[in-house]
């Protein structure tokens, strides 16, 4: 499935879970990340994510859509990742 | 249908293009805002951004879904704002 990773996390973690998300899927913008992932891989990453994140200060949301059909993707200004999954 | 935004701007540029945003859809998360649109204020939206941005240094990422069928969205840690469109 397609997952959009965002998150805010307090500066202490920021690389750590930077890091641990590049594991899985690709940077495309500051606090972005998106990627095809497997079930099993989704919960992997989040099963990391929470050792690593303070749930009271620091928040992740997790999109995953089973297909990317009927979708778009669209970057105004700057590519900074290309990631072309909707072509 | 479903829009994700995600936008990294230069520091002058921030606030006018969350005020833009906030107009169309729901603040979520540092630069994440999320929302049904209708085709047409999603275009205005567009048309707005592309006003404020520089597209030489800004990046906005527009993710749209025809239908949130058969897709989750996942907030670990703390929930910044809430939106339950996937219940």
């Amino acid at each position: 499935m397609f997952v959009i990773l965002v998150y805010d996390v307090g500066e202490k973690r920021v690389n750590k879970v930077l890091k641990k998300c590049r594991e899985y899927l690709t940077w495309v913008q500051n606090s972005v990340l998106e990627g095809e992932l497997s079930e099993g891989n989704l919960k992997k990453l989040k099963f990391e994510i929470g050792k690593i994140i303070k749930t009271g200060e620091d928040s992740v949301i997790i999109y995953s859509f089973q297909s990317t059909k009927y979708s778009t993707r669209e970057v105004m200004g700057l590519t900074k990742n290309s990631q072309d999954i909707f072509v």
